[in-house]
């Protein structure tokens, strides 16, 4: 073993041994009064399991990016989607958990026994935390611990949604710098401000605009965030080679395995379950049963829209749309789940379902960005939606008070202007910070190091090159030339084209 | 954006506003007494997450269909899988739910903050429930929403069962249509006889037999119901292009991945724990651990026992075989579920596994019924194997009050002859309405709008004419004529089949 | 129907009428006080979702075993991860869970109304159980069965993991009859040693050596002891032809399917939270969050270690290393979970990462056993890792009272040697039961019946000989000769492989 790494251990042995030794927290749960035991026990029961969902996401993430991508470049593409969550996982851990979560009132919350059943406290304008480092002291507390698996795995679909923006094309390498950038500031940062009492969270009972910045289970704070790092890599990275055609034509990359595509989105919609109702962080909060029903009528509904609008439009029925209408949907009732009833989960959804499409279109024909698996349009174009649609559905049955502010969360169409100017002003600092910083951070680290593979390794296939093994080295795959402009002569797709055209 | 999809989302967004402002329900569980609120959440959070694990279950019917059928069609097998969720989800929110469980007395029940830890109220002979539309009014409320949210899983099982009998030769269009035809009509009106206090579950309380109609998690109302419409729909569909020689003898088609078709089955037996257990409706019910162990063993005994015998007679470990066994155990244990022992389990497994064997060769045979994945064997035979089991072996430790009947359900076994008179009714119901209504219906669509794709484009492969799309076009798929008649030329499937010989 | 099934069935239908009919447990829960049945429920429902997660972890090793050997065995290895659970479902009610449980100390905790929020009592020095067979009698009760529950997923990812070091070569039928071997005596009587009250467990309170072994969720008794059955069984079974070249060299064959063996992956670290967690037994147990956070860190810091080492190593980013070092870290905190900080956590999952590495090449390389998927490395090596890291770095915050001994865990840095005594005398104890009865097994079974293919079978792939058919018969293979070291002419690889020179 070379040096280096023990000399790594050795440190981290010490600072493992030490650091724990000034505990104050509750390791435990032993300061639970045993009346309140069952209680707090089905909250923590309630996240942790909600919380495994939503890890389990990440499954679906690999296998819609996968599997609408081609073959030559599965293990690569697959490979970054495990990856991120090992390097979130640190980042999160060594510095964005504390970012996030560390501001005085919302760790004293976070280490009482209620944490799960409460708001957290909020107090002054902060801009981030500065507590609850490496999970050790104060923070090696059940409680705190238990914020900590669920957020994590938030943070972690923050940071996979950029790969499929960014597949086919991107060095390993900078994915993985891509993603402690991700976990350790810009997703944190931006979390703090809505969730973590930061200023976002403060509109509302400092200037009176509604309950503030309110995002029940990550609209914004994760899939726009995601969406907006998407949008900023692949403009730094440019298209893949043959996606266009010297005219500008845009050709369509067929996906390589679309029944791997739809196991993916199933098991998305399948964690989706846990990422909205979850976010009630309380069992005993009853309304997590309408979380889930919007979350299930907003996806079918978004799904349904643009599957038929896509048959009426193009004649079949197609599976990509189908997948992003109902991915679409999911994303868009993320931020206003809590505040809605079913009747306006379903119109949120299907307005998700039709703008994903238009979204689709415009980015990939009109702007000619390149998005291999639509990423963009699903989470930055739809988690914004999802933000205004808070803004103008709200009923004001839920939420009374967040963020300190009294009464239930309502929005324009039920009379309250403020609640949507303070989400748009929510939508601004996405853009701002979401796409300024992450446009900043991936064009420094193009001109620094390179972002890109090489023309050649792109058109072979990353997995050999970065991967040093063939996704399915026992298959025999069609051949392809110089991108998707040759076609291949396989038998059967051959064949099967006489039927296309 | 056209113009009727401006007027639509008008319209929805205006029904969406007003009707909720109606709301008399209880939508944030406000009237749950504080003491109460641990209690009730437990039981919704064991509902909630075992509606998850059933959903899930989607995927599990997706893989094992498509795994088991043909390459050519694998993104319309897939893709239906996926396509009738978001069809159930609108059609049983907008018609199937009210009717299956609108009936006065049920919906006053499912208001009352104790639903999920008691059994619905029933009142006169009903036929169709009336009341719950569109989740608004007294239904906007946590605890109906619950119900929804559990129910609209089980009516996705039914849904999803036919797709696999339907596979690659029926329209995706055809499919659509008829997924609204389930979920709409034929899956909530049989569903309100048994389980929304409709006449199948009042044949105890009014005519002494035993506790009425039966049936724990669905062996008949889900499984029964959607097997039904699955052997009418390949009725009228007939068989593939090549599935019977001129002769009559039937030919094999082999299944493109039965590792996807392993990973499915693998899938189905994990989300019936949820299907099963879940059916208790409250996690305070200790019963769930029988009936999770129950459903255990009689999926293990199954697959064994189908593998084994089918090692008897064929000499081979057949993958097909095991998977069916193991999920004919389970449609078979999901009547009896909470009311039999393990061993007793073991024992209606045990028959379910040889079961399935025997009906997947006599409906291919001797009936040349086609049916791709063993849909029928699996759901309607066992479905009923499963109804007619409860009326043998129920041993009486519980079900004290079902159908407001007192004492708990006994079988023909334990000295109670009316229960499984009571389950044959059923089974005779099921007969009759759930085969004779779809039989109409296909029938029906196919006369007017036609079920089946062309004969070119089922032998070119569904994937182009339908979706538009190959599922896996980066690979190169050995060539088929005709049909399974003549046999591809892949090398590694000559070199492979000289052990087959 | 042959006689000989009819027969069967007429006996077990007499079995299963008759011996339930001896019931004196509580199969309903009817002996719940009703103010405990909210805290005892939340319990059940705690360890079934748990154990429902684990459950699905055998899809996770079908997948990761599957994916990362040859497509022309895929239906023999995916099978075998299936089957494994129906015969050691069968196996280990019949006979293993009472060898593992049955302690009359065991049993009658076991029966109580707290079984699940405390731990078992101890009696005697017992080396096997002797009650709760067929879970009929004082077994037919609710608390017994929800530990049948848990404890058998267990045990199947015990009987599981051998299947990864014997794919490719084996016979389905010794797989079969191992299957019986592992769930019925090999981790049973060893399970019942640590977890049964048995002598390993009394370490602490006879002999004064901490608190006995202590092993939270089976680093040792799970892990170690599946490794060294698959240790044992790589062993007498030899490697793959092809696998050693002439003069020793080891070659490496690759994965058939990348995406597949990563989606195991994340399988496996999905049921992980249920596996590390749910041995809580009480979702009262607020512990359950620092044991979640412990996985997540360990699991993720793993992968990560092994990934960027190897890369240092190789320069390529390798996806079995990462997938390997992830299931390292996993099974290493597996003992430790429960009784350690994240920041320790963080501490045994990076050395688990670099462990795995060197293991897999010294194992391979220099030993020369061939174990297709790395299963020794991941479960028997860091099994063992785990078992000992606890003992030098538990914490003292957790387990007080366990095995009977008073105040928390604590290892060798925190003052106590005897806990690490007793953990040594495991890793033995290990080594001579697992190995030792598993090498007797398999040599005698090899002796009597054989237990590997012909080398025809093998090189033409085991699916069609053994199975009856082709895990993908829609797909073109590439053609390969004599095992690995004639290269494949597939255009694809030809092209691709250019990269890699």
């Amino acid at each position: 073993m070379r040096k280096w790494v023990m000399g790594m251990l050795a440190a981290a042995l010490i600072l493992g041994l030490a650091v724990p030794a000034l505990a104050s927290g509750d390791p435990t749960g032993a300061n639970v009064p045993a009346d309140k035991l069952t209680a707090i026990g089905l909250n923590f029961v309630w996240v942790i399991v909600a919380g495994s969902l939503v890890f389990f996401m990440q499954a679906g993430f690999a296998l819609v990016e996968t599997g609408f991508t081609r073959a030559k470049n599965a293990a690569h593409t697959m490979g970054m989607n495990l990856m991120v969550f090992l390097v979130g996982a640190i980042g999160f851990w060594l510095v964005g958990f504390p970012l996030m979560f560390g501001n005085v009132g919302a760790l004293a919350t976070l280490t009482g026994t209620n944490v799960l059943s409460s708001g957290l406290a909020i107090s002054g304008w902060n801009i981030i935390g500065t507590k609850g480092w490496l999970l050790t002291g104060e923070a090696y507390d059940v409680a705190v611990i238990t914020m900590f698996f669920f957020q994590m795995v938030f943070m972690d679909t923050a940071v996979t949604i950029p790969t499929g923006a960014m597949a086919e094309r991107i060095k390993f390498s900078a994915v993985i710098v891509g993603s402690f950038f991700i976990s350790m500031l810009l997703y944190p940062v931006f979390g703090n401000w809505v969730w973590g009492g930061g200023f976002l969270a403060q509109l509302g009972p400092k200037l009176g605009l509604g309950h503030g910045v309110v995002d029940f289970a990550g609209s914004g704070v994760v899939h726009a965030i995601g969406g907006m790092a998407a949008l900023a890599a692949a403009i730094v990275l440019g298209p893949r080679i043959g996606k266009y055609k010297k005219d500008g034509t845009s050709v369509t990359i067929a996906g390589h395995d679309l029944p791997m595509g739809i196991l993916g989105t199933i098991i998305l919609f399948f964690g989706w379950f846990g990422f909205n109702a979850g976010s009630t962080l309380a069992g005993s909060d009853l309304r997590l049963a309408v979380v889930e029903v919007n979350t299930m009528m907003a996806g079918a509904v978004g799904g349904f829209a643009a599957l038929m609008y896509w048959k009426a439009k193009s004649g079949k029925f197609d599976i990509g749309m189908m997948c992003n209408g109902a991915l679409a949907g999911l994303v868009a009732i993320t931020a206003p789940a809590g505040f809605v009833s079913p009747m306006i989960a379903v119109v949120i959804g299907g307005i998700a379902g039709l703008l994903v499409v238009f979204s689709l279109e415009f980015i990939d024909k009109k702007l000619k960005i390149d998005d291999p698996v639509g990423a963009i349009s699903v989470h930055a174009v739809n988690g914004i939606w999802g933000i205004v649609a808070l803004g103008l559905f709200a009923d004001g049955t839920y939420g009374a008070g967040l963020n300190g502010v009294a009464g239930g969360v309502t929005g324009l169409f039920y009379g309250n202007a403020g609640q949507l100017v303070a989400q748009l002003i929510d939508v601004g600092v996405i853009v701002v910070w979401g796409f300024g910083l992450s446009y900043l951070f991936f064009k420094g680290y193009d001109k620094l190091f390179g972002l890109r593979v090489t023309p050649a390794e792109e058109i072979a296939g990353l997995d050999l090159p970065e991967m040093g093994a063939l996704a399915y080295p026992d298959f025999v795959l069609a051949e392809e030339q110089a991108g998707a402009e040759a076609e291949p002569a396989a038998p059967h797709r051959v064949a099967a084209r006489a039927y296309a055209d």
